[in-house]
This record gives C-alpha cells, sequence and structure tokens, in this order.
C-alpha cells in the first residue's frame, strides 16, 4: 500500500481511503502497524483540529437515537461528523450501539457523517489506543466534529475522556430520588451531563433528574478548566429533537473558552503525554505476545504450577532468555 | 548478606531473619532483588504449607479489633500467626490498620504472633507481588496461618484473593435494607462473610445483615470449588470474642474439603501462573524506570506534548533507542 498516496485522499476527502485507514490502524499485523504509524506521522503535518466530544451512557438511555438526532442536528449546520466507539463489550452481545448501523439509519446515509463500528474487541488498552489514532485520522480528513462514544461500563470512560476535548454523559430519568448509581469518578469527568427522554409522560422525571444532578455538580470542587456555570446539566429529547441545538451551543461556548484560556492545548498536551506512555508500555510488553515469547511463557507456567521453580526466579530466567 | 544462612535461621523460626528477609523482599534495590530472589527459591524446598486467610474489610467494620482476637484465638489454640498486608491507601493517612501496631497489642506481644505492617506504598502491583513473597517466607518459617488484610477499595481484594487459599470479608451490621454497597465482585470472591459486631446493641441488626446476605449469597452461582454450603455468612463479635472458634471450623473445613478434593492445589497452582505472568510484566516495565530511560522518555514526552511528534512514532523511536 501507498501510505503517502493514502494520506493524500485521507486529506482530500476521500472516505473509501478514511476507511482503509482505519482497518489499518487497527491491524495487529506488525507490517500494517509500521504502515499505519508512517500513515499517522503523514497526518499529523495537516494540523486540522476537531472538536473531539466523549460521550458516554449505559444502555437504555436512547444513546443511538441521541448519536443519530444530534449527528444529524450538526450536518444541518453544514459540520462534519465523525462518530467512532471504544467499546469494550463489543465482544459480547448487543453492547455495541455501532454494531447495528441501522438503529441510526440517516445518519449512516448522510454525506457529511462518517460511521465507524468498534473494532473486534481484545483488551481496552489496546482497542483504546487504535480508537486515539482513528480520531487522529479523522480529524486529518476534516471533520469538525469527532464523537467517541462509549457504554458506560468500568474503565472505557476514563480513557474515552483520555482522547476528548470535553467530555459528555447521557442519562436517562430517574424513577426515584436516587441519583442512577453513576460513580463519582465519571461524575467528576463529566463537563456536560444531558438528560435524555425530556419528552411526554417522562418529561416531570426529566426536570426533576436534572435538578438533581444540578445541585450534585455543585457539590463538586470547581476545577481549572471550567468556566463559571460549568458542569452544567441539561435536559434534551433526541427523539423530538429538542434541547439538542442548546447543549451544541454550550459544548461550542466550553470550547472557546477553553481554548482562549490555553486549557484546550493544555489537555491536548497532557493526553499526548498519557497516549505516549501508554504506547510505550503497550509495545514493550507486545514482545511477551510473540510465538517464541508465549512458547516459553507457557512452558515457564507450567513448571511454576507445578511447584518446580518460584514464579519469581521464573520470571527472571524467561526474561533473561528472551535476550536481556 | 548470607542468603544461605538468613534461609537457615528462617527456617529454625527466627523472628529477627524473618523481618531481615520481608525488609529485602521489599526492597527496591537491584541487588537486594537478586538476593530475596536467591532466597525464596532456597525457601521453596521446605514444602511446608500454611493455610492463606485473605481478609478484606472497609474501615469502620472493626477489623484490627477481629485481627487481634481471632489472632489470638488461633495461638491460643497452638498455632502460629503471621498477618501481612496489602494496603493501597497507606500512602493516604489512616489507611493502614497495621501501621498501628498498637490497636492489636496483645497480638503483636504475642510470641506465635507475627505483625508485618504494609510496605511503603508504590503502585499496587509492586506492593502486592512483594507481599505475595512474604507469605511465601512465613510459609517457610513454619506459620500455620497467614492472615493477608486489605481494606475494601478498588481491586485490592483481587490480589489478594489472588494469594489466599481462602477469602473472608469482614462486614459490620448494616442499618437499613442496604447490603452496603458490596459489590457484586466481591461478594462473588468471598469464601465466608462475617458480619462482625454481632453484639450489644448491634445483635439484631448483624441477624438481619446476616440473614441478608445469606440470601445473597444463594443466589449466586454455585462454584465449584464450594462444597455444600458455601459460601456462607456467619455473626462474629470480635469485641466480646464470640463466634471465632466456629468461624475458623467453617474455614479449616473449606480447606480440608478443597484439599481432598484437589481444589486447594488447583487454586495455588492457578496462582502461581499468576504471579508468575504478572512477575514477567512488571520486571519487563521496570526498565523504563532506569534513570537513563526515564530521561529519554520525559524528553521524547515533551516533544509529544509540543505536538513535534505522535505518540506512536515516538514510542516507536523511545524503544528502539533503548537498545531494542
Amino acid at each position: 500500500m501507498d501510505i503517502a498516496q493514502l494520506s493524500e485522499k485521507i486529506i482530500k476527502g476521500d472516505r473509501r481511503a478514511l476507511s482503509r485507514a482505519i482497518t489499518l490502524i487497527e491491524s495487529a499485523r506488525a507490517d500494517h502497524r509500521e504502515q499505519a504509524t508512517e500513515l499517522l506521522e503523514l497526518l499529523k503535518d495537516t494540523n486540522r483540529q476537531a472538536i473531539r466530544v466523549g460521550l458516554s451512557g449505559t444502555p437504555g438511555v436512547g444513546k443511538s437515537t441521541f448519536i443519530e438526532s444530534f449527528g444529524t442536528m450538526l450536518t444541518g449546520q453544514g459540520l462534519r461528523v465523525a462518530v467512532l466507539a471504544v467499546d469494550p463489550s463489543s465482544a459480547r452481545s448487543g453492547g455495541s450501539i455501532l454494531g447495528d448501523k441501522t438503529r441510526m439509519e440517516r445518519l449512516s446515509r448522510d454525506p457529511n457523517a462518517f460511521i465507524r463500528p468498534s473494532p473486534s474487541q481484545s483488551h481496552l488498552g489496546g482497542v483504546a489506543r487504535r480508537t486515539r489514532e482513528a480520531v487522529a485520522v479523522c480529524e486529518a480528513a476534516g471533520f469538525d466534529v469527532v464523537l467517541i462514544e462509549t457504554v458506560g461500563v468500568g474503565q472505557s470512560e476514563t480513557v474515552v475522556a483520555e482522547m476528548s476535548d470535553l467530555f459528555v454523559l447521557l442519562l436517562a430519568p430517574a424513577g426515584g430520588d436516587e441519583l442512577q448509581g453513576v460513580k463519582r469518578g465519571i461524575m467528576e469527568m463529566a463537563d456536560i451531563i444531558l438528560i435524555n427522554k425530556a419528552d411526554g409522560d417522562l418529561k416531570p422525571a426529566a426536570t426533576r433528574t436534572c435538578s438533581d444532578y444540578s445541585g450534585a455538580l455543585r457539590l463538586l470542587r470547581k476545577r481549572p478548566q471550567d468556566p463559571e456555570g460549568f458542569p452544567k446539566a441539561m435536559m434534551v429529547s433526541a427523539l423530538e429533537e429538542e434541547g439538542l441545538r442548546t447543549a451544541w451551543e454550550e459544548m461550542t461556548s466550553l470550547v472557546e473558552w477553553r481554548r482562549e484560556t490555553g486549557h484546550f492545548d493544555g489537555r491536548r498536551a497532557a493526553q499526548a503525554r498519557y497516549w505516549f506512555e501508554e504506547e510505550v508500555k503497550q509495545r514493550l510488553l507486545a514482545r511477551l505476545r510473540t510465538p517464541e515469547a508465549q512458547q516459553a511463557m507457557g512452558d515457564a507456567a507450567d513448571a511454576v504450577a507445578e511447584g518446580a521453580i518460584t514464579p519469581t526466579v521464573a520470571a527472571k530466567r524467561l526474561l533473561e532468555s528472551l535476550n536481556d
């Protein structure tokens, strides 16, 4: 594959080239990894910048409907929108909303939108690194907004927040007085909380939930990266397409403030450091996944399990044998 | 230090030698690590085996009082007891119960007990590997029971379960009908749940809590490593020293059953594999912590943060430069 050519096509906005590039990035093959690395370095020079929006929400909050409505609203404003996913549950059934493009029929046919399902699973760290690279490719391809969605499970929010300029938490109206068991850590990551389904019978519950979260957010310590009034909770109805425009205005005003105050660049710089260190660790650990290393580790693990050698000594010898 | 001599002293039951050995194990110095590795290999040949009891409980459940009473009951039966800790919060204030030996005054003066506070913190993986090695040293020193305690935070239960023959969860009587927010994952690791403080005014609440947990445990899927009736919930009062003997009988009967059915050895073999793999990974990643590597990583991270190079390319080059 001619990487320079692929790079040029991506920059010109060729969607097939973009798809091929992401497939290349997701590949585990060593030669593909080399090419992907080269491609990323070429694309870096475009200096194009999208607004990267991390979006988390547990199943049932209407995330696919939200992405459909929100994305369509954005393209209606002339913006180009890419949707990517970090989905730790894609191995299991029904976890990935993006696996089911039919649930975003309108957006997936929109020429100004690009939807990419989550890559087939492996460990979260691996998938997330590739998604971050896919975000960079979408930026170079000239998208104005990159939505990175994740289902609210375990650590996936953290890695999505590490590749987003702002982090949006999507919630459904709560039944009672409970805060839906949203973990404090996730609350603290959110820049904007959107209570979806603020329509029909659920409107009163949405209003109450929104007020509960507004109160809870006020209790959190003010972060330096927030202007007055942020983080904030708002109501939207993806179904009736209400509140989406206002939500977007809040997002852009937040981004603008952060750009002016240097927090936008500061966050990106910190994220680049984070992913660099992550990449170093994962590349180093990848040495243990070669067939030879796997064979040697299996043999050593057997000896350890039989009690013939301690784990510590076996580990020392193994690393020495893998030409220390 | 003469490691062969140290080893012999430990096997003879010399407590100062035991303390020195654990200090050696906890040291980050490369030569100490070499010596510790050698020592572990020598001690392995004693083939002595303790019952390793993992013990978890959040602050406030009376864990130090429990260890004091339970440990004293065990030494009263002629057993030798070692108490170690995996404490992810030891860096913060007040997290470690073992940092405060005065709270276990009786046990700490007992000639048949050995209490070792948690090593000063570093990342959990690092501390836990050393605690597992300390457990092995205590076994070789002839202790009959090794209690490995942890405060119920994050991943620490998982690593303690990975070095224990059985896992005990200590809880306080709950106020209401709630299951104290014990995470399902931790419930599923427990072999025995002990409701502490079943005394005085709290007795009725303890009874209710015990019944709630018994019910909850029955809902969990039966695990192959459990005989009929396990996992189970029981009441104890560490303060009034009630139920401790019965709890110990349950523990030993569980261990006996697992020994007869092969689950005991099977679990130890699986744990040895786990720690071997963990040791390999951590030793590999330790190459990034040399002063030269830290310097190179810092420089590269700066270039990445400035946008001069992508994280991916920078990581590739860094690993090449650290003589790939």
